[in-house]
């Protein structure tokens, strides 16, 4: 059987995922499960929950912890990385100073959660250690990356290591709100989703065999106006309302496909995005999972979710399995541990070098696509042609953006950053961006990235 | 001997520049030279110069003159195009309406007389129609083409046709005034100038034999202000000052390279535009060529040139070679026609498809390299890499907005006119932009535009 490592195991949501799913996979039993966190609290409560669940589903699994991870890595094959360094805290202050320089919710992506630290200095460094790390003590093994930013992270790690990397994210399965909110049923629906992670889109979709767009034409036309007033729409968590709502309808619109999941908030044009007003024209009540409303919604959701462990974990006596029902968890990470070490050939939607499955990105750029995993390792199926303007006006800006910030970090570019924000239409002055630059690395903890981005 | 055609020859400016050339190069004499132009008295006026001409230097060359394009192409061997469709008028209304909309001095690319009728629709359609009249009438001929976008131009005319397309413009010539400045004897100075048209860049630049930026950076580091204090500098042309403004040192520093001739103005960042106080920061009192006093001076100096002309053309007295003495322009038309026509060997600086010259542009992007022109046709020379900064920022994007361009012309794409539009930092709304695409293809010069553009 195989060794598996957790790095941030920490993470107790993803790590239970990952538990879950290996309790409920006969043919990973008798594998080692490393648990590797540098928190001993968080580490102790995972193990526990690790063991209780084991036991209830009666799974047979070698665990083990360590606070140390070159321990973990060192007989690794596969090393599930979620880790957010530095925590959530000094991203909120971050927000406010460049609130306070005119950048409404911040620089960066559109999800709140995205960089971890100005530039992704810290994450896209922690990235790197990690995987030259592996390349001492587990050359071989594979990196299952699932922490932001997926698509920076994923195309550093492979273009500057040998280590064998796959992006893992969930955001393609908001083609399942999509089609029920159309009203259709999961099993006849095929769905082909492509592009850079958190930049996906629908570049084909089948209904019991035969194109499905005209069906979502039809909603468009017909039913959406009714949907945007329905209970389901304005009440419903942000998180799962963007996906049919007006603004993934307008992107549809301009770029000819239909976009999916954290697409809908995080590819999105800046003119989305100007203020709460705007947020909410087109993403709902809640202006969307990045708004301020929406935000706080999540941090909730967040916060109860982790009180919700909390008691289960100071209750011997709680069912885990009533709460983590023994099924799958729809996480893709340890069905690509059990299709490579097991050679069960199955089609998963993978972060992977690009080689030429959509026409137009460079081989060495990470794309988001379907892809074949076996005991021959990970294959991308070709996904050809995207629409034109897609490329022009989403991907490859998307892409740009994604090259300027692995050129900042790999040079120690200061410059470079602030071109970047000259980019950013709410800059109006060279000034306004330098001073900006400059306050979010004179934090505390930015003193690194300080001495780094020269 | 060869066939030559003028199209748009009564562009009297660059007309007597070829005609001159001609003159002076011996070994085209007994060639044939075919004027063509929609305007008769243009025609008759450069037919009148050429002939006076030709007769005080002594030159055999076989003149014809026709307003009928087919007839000018029929035995051509090189196609020399200065063609500006319907003139200057329209493009000032047109940036009339643009500030109404909120753009200072318009929109499109920063060189005024660049698109020729918005998103480049009147030029883009002539030079395609041009090069498939040369397909039908003379498929071997080569075309020389100097009427801007030069770069949109010859990149379309390269991808969608079979004829072999050079694009020429002199703005190279500016580091000229660069060594003038620096005091540096012309002859000891060897330069290369590498990117897009209007967007070209000093990789390389010695002095006597040896790399000669150090001595650029004590200019800027001792002499610099001084000059900027200057009666040169100060009173200068805008055209002749831009090269040694405080914009070409700004863009240096960013960069990594000397921007050389128009690139100062038309590739130069947003944030040295945004009104004429900080254009007159950046370029000099004039506030440079494309601001309302700077392209004032050159409408003065236009018209100023045409009377010169004119009087001239009215007195068949005046000595013509007093006016342009006989030694070559400097324009690089007539000399690569000499030396694909006699096979001498030479270096010039044309835009041509990149064929892996500079690396990370596709070879189907044309570029404006050295290259060697002979007998055996026009070679780019192995340019390399360019700076990281300088492509992410600078390069890409201009690009990327030819291919914007391209993309918007083919498709006939209204969207992708204001979706371009959306990518400039003075729109603030969907509807300013959308509104102010629909104005100016409301135009009634742009009548076949709007029909064009869904």
């Amino acid at each position: 059987m195989v060794n598996i490592s957790i790095i941030g195991a920490g993470s107790v949501a993803f790590s239970m995922s990952f538990i879950r799913d290996l309790c409920v996979t006969e043919s990973l039993w008798g594998s080692k499960v490393t648990l590797m966190d540098i928190s001993k609290d968080r580490l102790n409560m995972i193990h526990n929950l690790t063991v209780r669940y084991m036991k209830e589903t009666k799974a047979n699994l070698k665990i083990e912890t360590t606070t140390n991870r070159k321990d973990a890595l060192d007989d690794a094959e596969f090393v599930l990385c979620t880790v957010k360094v530095g925590g959530y805290k000094p991203m909120e202050t971050e927000r406010e100073i460049a609130e306070r320089h005119g950048y409404y919710r911040g620089i960066g992506d559109r999800v709140c959660d995205y960089y971890g630290g100005f530039g992704a200095y810290h994450q896209l460094k922690f990235f790197l250690e990690l995987a030259r790390d592996m390349e001492d003590l587990c050359p071989d093994a594979w990196l299952i990356e699932t922490a932001n930013p997926v698509f920076e992270g994923t195309t550093l790690i492979s273009r500057e290591t040998k280590i064998k990397t796959i992006g893992v994210c969930h955001g393609h399965f908001g083609y399942k709100k999509m089609a029920k909110t159309l009203g259709l049923s999961l099993k006849d629906v095929n769905v082909e989703v492509a592009g850079f992670n958190h930049c996906v889109w629908m570049t084909h979709f089948l209904y019991k065999g035969r194109d499905a767009y005209p069906l979502l034409d039809e909603w468009i036309e017909e039913k959406a106006e009714k949907y945007w007033k329905s209970e389901e729409f304005l009440k419903g968590l942000p998180w799962e309302t963007e996906q049919m709502s007006p603004a993934a309808v307008d992107m549809y619109k301009q770029f000819g496909l239909f976009p999916i999941g954290d697409t809908v908030r995080s590819a999105s044009p800046w003119w989305y995005h100007t203020d709460l007003e705007t947020k909410k024209r087109w993403f709902g009540p809640t202006g969307g999972f990045d708004s301020e409303i929406g935000w706080s919604i999540y941090l909730k959701y967040r916060e109860s979710r982790l009180k919700r462990m909390q008691s289960i974990y100071s209750d011997p006596s709680a069912s885990l399995t009533k709460e983590f029902p023994p099924v799958m968890s729809g996480e893709q990470h340890i069905p690509i541990i059990d299709s490579i070490a097991n050679d069960k050939e199955k089609i998963l939607q993978l972060n992977i070098p690009n080689k030429n499955s959509i026409s137009g990105i460079p081989d060495d750029v990470v794309v988001e696509i379907p892809a074949v995993v076996s005991g021959r390792g990970v294959q991308g199926i070709h996904v050809g042609t995207l629409p034109k303007r897609l490329m022009l006006y989403v991907m490859i800006p998307r892409m740009m953006r994604m090259e300027q910030i692995l050129q900042a970090f790999k040079e120690g570019d200061r410059k470079s950053l602030i071109l970047a924000l000259m980019e950013d239409p709410r800059t109006k002055s060279y000034e306004q961006a330098r001073s900006l630059v400059d306050e979010l690395l004179a934090q505390p903890w930015n003193a690194e990235a300080a001495r780094h981005y020269r």
